[in-house]
């Protein structure tokens, strides 16, 4: 390929609004670096909110990507355009995101109805959550109906940014044994769906067992969540993984759960860009206007400690007109 | 155990200084929940500098835990007092806090001179580096002489958490083939040592060369990170690594590196605390002062992109006396 010039935020607005694949990309692109896309969100943004928002999370080598290619298809039969999302932090060990593309691609990229994207970054989580909503946003104004964001679940950020899906479906595998004790709380708190994948494994049957038991035990909640087995590869179970969602859909249209949710996923959107903005202000001044340099001088000399370097430079921080920042 | 009174700062700090296991633990959980221990903080800080702290990180399941124990028997070996802080996100998945604690616990526990501690959070990442710089201080002004950091190597932040350890080793096993170019710029970047665990496994030799290969497409560098093979349950090649990594020590006494990564550290600590405070600025602030509420209102609503509600909101706040806002 030949370089061209970076599109300007019209023709990536028109791209976006006529389903141009590849504007899509470069919208999510610019999403991903810097400091987002400010002026592409203000407009694209009355367009958003139609599309139904799923999250897929759990461990790796869970299969959640052939999962996520499966349900994909299984929208795809109900005529329904869909977009993937994957979630995988710019890490060092898995490079995720750059072999994740490439298997997934081979599978269904012949379809324009569908869209698959593997976000990374080179930035903090923050930055990723935000750009993963940018993403949400830019796949639902450009019409797909669907958008499916998959996250490795590793920690607690993991789960922030799977908490922007309307509906969650923890993918769990054989296996995992007494660890489901372990992981009990974290899981109860975000699955709306459980899938047990590779059920054809030894430990289906346990695995099963134990999610039901311990939902048994966690009675007084409006909506239990069902246990789906799947054999993601030979697509079984995957019907019932998206009827379990849609009932899941259903149930949350008629519950004030549902205004919680929405209103939960738009602070957490808010904060992520204060705080994203407020680094940006740390990083950006210069290093004789802003003390950090200076205290960063004191912390190594140890004539000051960490805790009250920060209380100070904050009180400076946010005293100054912002005006007097530039 | 019946329920006793939370230990003031001063008995904390007391029994930091006197090496108190008791007493360590419950400083590092003050740092771990909340706010942190800005007060403790300051009065343990001037005591602080002298241990040497060392970064273990890999992926999961590269045999990092028994690394470390083995490690630290090493350095026991050489009389000195060593700690162990396991930075495990808690996560939903793994359990690794809990189940860690307890694994580890069973080998040298009864040695007074190793304090071994998983760090858990419910917070942010930006809390856990926090906490987990926090413990390090604890167990540097209690006389620990070498303090092991060991994460599990993921994504962005825990290499920021890595970054804190003067020297770090990166544990490899046989068998990630291809992967190795694809996580070639991530590794290079935070690599003093690299460690082939599980040398017994087929494919050892393979990593190695890999590395090997690697480390010679990279000249240049002042310091060329030794390649250590080790069979960590039977102790094999652990002197070697611990002699490796102070070797590395060694080179950076003598090195302007030091000094920039002395800055580095400083630098990072500082900011995760403004992050931290102003994260916590937000939260507390009540929901009619902070126009956080309405933004969110206005946000659901579609009234109003998040990038611009989250510019007029920065200004806002930072543009308003810090007096105002208690």
């Amino acid at each position: 390929m030949s370089p061209v010039p970076a599109p300007g935020t019209s023709e990536l607005v028109a791209g976006i609004f006529a389903g141009d694949g590849r504007r899509i990309g470069q919208a999510i692109s610019a999403a991903e670096s810097g400091d987002g896309v400010p002026e592409l969100s203000r407009r694209i943004f009355p367009k958003t909110g139609r599309a139904r928002v799923l999250g897929l999370t759990g461990p790796p080598g869970a299969g959640k990507s052939t999962l996520a290619l499966k349900m994909a298809q299984a929208y795809r039969a109900r005529g329904r355009k869909v977009g993937i999302v994957a979630v995988d932090p710019s890490s060092p060990f898995t490079g995720g995101a750059i072999l994740g593309d490439r298997i997934r691609m081979s599978e269904i990229y012949t379809d324009p109805g569908v869209f698959i994207r593997s976000m990374a970054t080179r930035g903090s989580m923050g930055g990723l959550a935000r750009a993963t909503s940018d993403a949400v946003d830019i796949l639902d104004a450009a019409g797909f109906d669907v958008v499916l964001v998959e996250t490795v679940g590793v920690g607690q950020d993991e789960v922030d940014i799977i908490r922007t899906a309307e509906t969650v479906a923890v993918v769990l595998v054989p296996g995992l044994g007494d660890d489901i004790q372990a992981i009990k709380a974290g899981i109860l708190e975000i699955a709306d769906v459980f899938v047990v994948n590779k059920a054809d494994k030894e430990g289906a049957d346990r695995t099963s067992a134990e999610l039901a038991m311990m939902l048994d035990l966690t009675p007084g909640r409006s909506w239990r969540p069902p246990i789906v087995r799947t054999v993601a590869p030979r697509g079984e179970g995957v019907p019932e993984v998206v009827e379990a969602m849609e009932s899941h859909r259903s149930w949350l249209a008629n519950s004030p759960e549902a205004g919680f949710r929405a209103a939960r996923r738009a602070r957490a959107r808010l904060v992520a860009l204060l705080e994203e903005r407020f680094h940006r202000s740390l990083e950006s001044r210069s290093p004789e206007s802003n003390g950090l340099e200076e205290a960063i001088r004191r912390i190594r000399e140890r004539r000051e400690d960490p805790y009250s370097a920060a209380t100070r430079l904050f009180e400076r921080l946010t005293r100054e007109p912002a005006a007097e920042r530039a």
